[in-house]
């Protein structure tokens, strides 16, 4: 059985178990290649090929449904499901996405990519199917990472409390989320795991296994004591009962057959089910077994050893602040760090490393993490939370009740900030200006590079309220001057001159301002370009002054025009009665695409040749030419 | 033992058991006569007197730390810390709060409202004692009904995980959370209650609980079997102890002295505890002890029966919503009905006994709740969300991501939008319009009386897109006319003709914005007014013929200024460059203290009278008049 030759997944149903093994290494090989390519998810792809086969060996997802939690493990989901010949497009500007997108496929049921989703959304379809009459059976593979949000406490104590919910849910516990796992449901499972139960398990040590490339080493070592074939065994469960799930497992994620009868006798059980699948993740590949965490999310990198392969872009921003943080809590014992399963995403390793009792990784689970930073600020410290942009947003609550609320000194170093590039959609770091601006008492700062960065964090260390800096993975602003005069909330720093228009950029787009600026001076316009890395405050000064000179002003930033930084440029101009002509260059209002940021802002009219010539015939029509 | 005699919480700890027997029944009255004449949260906190008290008795809160979560059962604790004599101005304008509030005394060290976060806040306290060195001992009150809370569980999953955490949680579990609880936890807890361990708990019969008023009959119906004194006993607890948390109970949290002993206990002992203290909502109030629900929150009432002493306000919106779906519910079988905890709250109850199949609530877990909404759409239902609009906060990236990113056709009526008055600070509905505008995808509708919200809701349900609905607790529009044109998104209905000046009031700020215009009449300025239900989006065709005709345009909103409908049409001016000079009328971008809408109205410069004075002086000073 090959890909090229896969007609549907229907074929998957009456494959045999060999067949689907033999496809399974095939599969291996197409990520790892095109991963190694183009980048993406590597490690929980590798770790969930036998387990997504086997749903597909069970079951029938045109009737069935599948979803799966986050989504960046559906690369074989992809491959079985109609998109073997576009997989090499994964991830690049008109490509396939690495994450399940409704648009690619009737298989892909939504579009996902934040995490602790899948138990929620399977309960509204369960009941649906209920309500409707529709009897298709509908599965969740959820990891154990994503085990750690709270949705999934939320949805669990639901459907447990509903027998007719005739829900499977496959745990997939590879004994990490993104970085190792923490809390205290992971013991459990670890416990689980090495439970009498599990030890006991009969178990069929397939050879085909064995000679998957790599991960024989470690199916030896965990399975040394085990001989025979499975039985259906139910290890007593005390958390997953005690919801009023039915327990099933634990059973080895890479056994097709195994796994395959589990999940026949989970599909002839009424009511919902938990069955405790054991997957590695990066499985097959050595340089990801070993450091899967590296591998979680990757560039290109060359498959002999693992390296990147790409060269290194600007500075990272993450790398800096940490640096300057590693600095501010050796002088300062209050500094705590806290991060949520992104110690590594958001540069903080060497933090943690160094400070290990002032580090706090609270697993995905982003609301407990901003909320605890409120109490550790109450309690005397001043905490840090390390944390993506996209992620930041389900906790908007918290920001707005347990932060912003008490005006405590909480700091939020806000990483990947602007377009999530290869990621794409459900990742683009594009509303935060917007929503964290409709929140009362914080201050948002958007630094165009990474010593303003350091410089901003010094100054918030001081402050007595809540303080968000945001920015992009790598400082895009190699050859722009640094700041000159010393950071000052509310103040925007002139970096070019000019009478005619006048630029404000914010962060990441200091660069293509500056560009702009010189496309128009090529064309007779001359313009003032303002790098505006405070948006909250703003720096009202500069906007009466160019009002009062009646000189257009132009912003721009990397975040929707919904409620951003040129939005309220607007409305503190409509509010206080100053005219001042603006266009807002900003990006769409919608879920974009994934692919190159460069693109992006092509698309939204947004590249410095664009922008140059909005401007100009703006300042044209006013007459200031 | 008399409350105006009690000079500090420090009595408390050196008073006997029967004193403050006696003071409890003290604080009962004078709770019933305070939210009798203002309103406020009655069950709740007829319920947690005995326990506020013992943990008082037990703790030095000048010392130990002391978290409610949500706050609203704080009434007890605000009474013995200083804030006697001043409860009568409970909830009043300029008057003490109905939640903790940190600005009121040092014992409330959170401004709390939202629930589910005070394991979290606790969290953070205790490991800031541990790197402080500050051994005051963190005790957190939680309800049954927050626990229901993924957040709680986020919590519990790292608090279990670190043995070195000294935090004392009593879980509250009355068998309800607003309404009836509902999710497995909350079958489980009943579970333990009914358990052997329970039911053979020795236990002192105490003559003064059973002279209660009131009381007596439950606690005999539920003690029957019980004779002793107290022993600590440990239930072999399934849920918390997978998750590392100690579990110690269930106690009677009415019971002073055998609760104390047990708070001892778990003072002595080393790591996180949980106390499960089995409270009974609006205990020794017989009308709250029989419909708890109906007293969680109230308005003024008569002692002696417990009916409504407020003469009706105008309609309600939320029982026109529920008149309404249930109309369209029997008509289309898709159509189905999501609320998290508060189906009383946004009038839905005749729904839920129509249509118990077809309603669905989730307790207090908001995100869960709008996740599976967006599930139930995919599988082919028509979702609507009942929900107040502070709660809906919570599920920012859920809307975002699960309902918006799929443009699923899920209906949001939002209840509670604008100002909470007697609440306050986190209950007011100000943000949103800022928030739901940052989303794409969503539209947002803000109907000026129960006759458009039907409109609205019909046209929703037919609508392929997710649709907000927003409107405050009653409809203030008595007396404007009804909408003459048929709902149209995108669409303004002009109410009143001018020229001089233009008014675009939205939703609730109709009524004010044609009584501006009256006012502006007298004055001689001859304004418009429009009713701006629609939000997004925006009837541009309005703001382009303001724009040519000069005319300047002044909007009025129940929200914030940051992002609300004013920026949203500041900003679409200026990314157009249509330039209509415009004034926002909006509420400051604050967290507002509780008090009359009047208040805070005139407080931010928006009643009738000012509004005209600000709108004559902008058109003067254009030349318009």
């Amino acid at each position: 059985m090959r890909l090229n030759a896969l007609t549907g997944p229907d074929e998957l149903r009456k494959a045999s178990v060999e067949d689907l093994e033999e496809l399974a290494k095939e599969i291996r090989k197409v990520m790892l290649r095109t991963v190694s390519e183009n980048g993406g998810h590597l490690s929980s792809n590798l770790g969930t090929v036998e387990l997504t086969l086997s749903l597909y060996h069970v079951f029938d997802f045109s009737k069935d449904k599948l979803v799966f939690d986050v989504g960046h493990q559906c690369y074989t989901h992809k491959l079985v499901t109609g998109r073997y010949d576009s997989f090499s497009t994964l991830r690049l500007d008109g490509g396939i996405s690495g994450f399940p997108r409704t648009a690619e496929s009737v298989y892909d049921l939504f579009n996902t990519g934040h995490s602790s989703t899948a138990l929620s959304l399977c309960a509204g379809l369960c009941r649906a199917g209920k309500l409707l009459g529709d009897t298709g059976k509908v599965i969740a593979v959820v990891g154990d990472g994503a085990m750690t949000g709270g949705m999934c406490y939320e949805a669990l104590n639901d459907i447990g409390n509903d027998d007719s919910l005739r829900l499977i849910i496959v745990l997939n516990d590879n004994g990490m989320s993104i970085s190792n796992n923490v809390g205290a449901l992971s013991k459990y499972l670890t416990y689980m795991r090495l439970s009498k139960g599990w030890q006991r398990l009969k178990h069929r040590f397939s050879d085909v296994l064995l000679k998957v490339p790599f991960g024989g080493k470690w199916l030896h070592e965990r399975f040394q004591n085990i001989k025979d074939h499975i039985r259906n065994v139910f290890i007593n469960d005390k958390f997953f009962s005690s919801l009023g799930i039915r327990y099933l497992g634990p059973v080895d994620g890479h056994d097709i057959h195994n796994l395959s009868m589990v999940l026949h006798k989970a599909a002839s059980l009424d009511g919902p089910i938990l069955i405790h699948a054991v997957t590695q993740k990066g499985r097959g590949y050595l340089p990801a077994e070993q450091d899967p965490e590296r591998f979680h999310g990757t560039g290109p990198f060359c498959i002999e050893d693992g390296k990147p392969r790409d060269p290194a872009g600007g500075p990272s921003f993450g790398k800096a602040a940490c640096e300057c943080l590693l600095d501010l809590a050796g002088k300062d014992p209050r500094l705590v760090l806290l991060t949520a399963a992104m110690t590594h995403g958001t540069g903080m390793e060497s933090f943690a490393k160094r400070f290990p009792d002032r580090s706090f990784d609270t697993g995905i689970a982003e609301e407990h993490c901003v909320t605890m930073a409120a109490g550790m600020a109450k309690g005397g410290l001043r905490p840090v939370v390390a944390i993506y942009d996209t992620f930041l947003q389900r906790t908007y609550d918290q920001i707005m009740e347990d932060i912003c609320f008490q005006n405590l000194p909480v700091i939020f170093l806000i990483d990947r900030a602007g377009l999530a590039s290869g990621d794409g959609g459900s990742h683009h770091g594009i509303y935060g200006i917007s929503y964290l601006r409709t929140i009362p008492n914080m201050r948002i700062f958007c630094p165009r590079c990474v010593e303003e960065l350091k410089e901003i964090l010094v100054w918030a260390l001081s402050a007595s309220f809540p303080v968000a800096i945001r920015y992009p993975k790598e400082d895009p602003c190699a050859g722009v001057p640094y700041p000159t005069e010393p950071f000052r909330p509310g103040k925007w720093e002139m970096l070019a001159d000019g009478r005619q228009a006048c630029i404000g950029a914010v962060g990441s787009m200091v660069p293509v301002a500056l560009e702009t600026a010189k496309e128009l001076k090529k064309r007779g316009v001359d313009a003032a370009v303002y790098s505006c890395t405070s948006v909250t405050p703003l720096d009202t000064a500069v906007l009466r002054t160019l009002s009062e000179k009646d000189i257009p002003f132009f912003t721009m930033e990397e975040n929707e025009l919904a409620g951003g930084f040129g939005s309220g440029v607007a409305e503190w101009c409509a509010d206080n009665g100053v005219r001042v002509p603006a266009r807002i260059f900003a990006l769409p209002k919608a879920f974009l695409p994934h692919g190159s940021r460069e693109m992006a802002l092509t698309r939204a009219g947004m590249n410095p040749a664009q922008a140059a010539q909005t401007i100009m015939e703006r300042v044209q029509r006013e007459g200031k030419s």
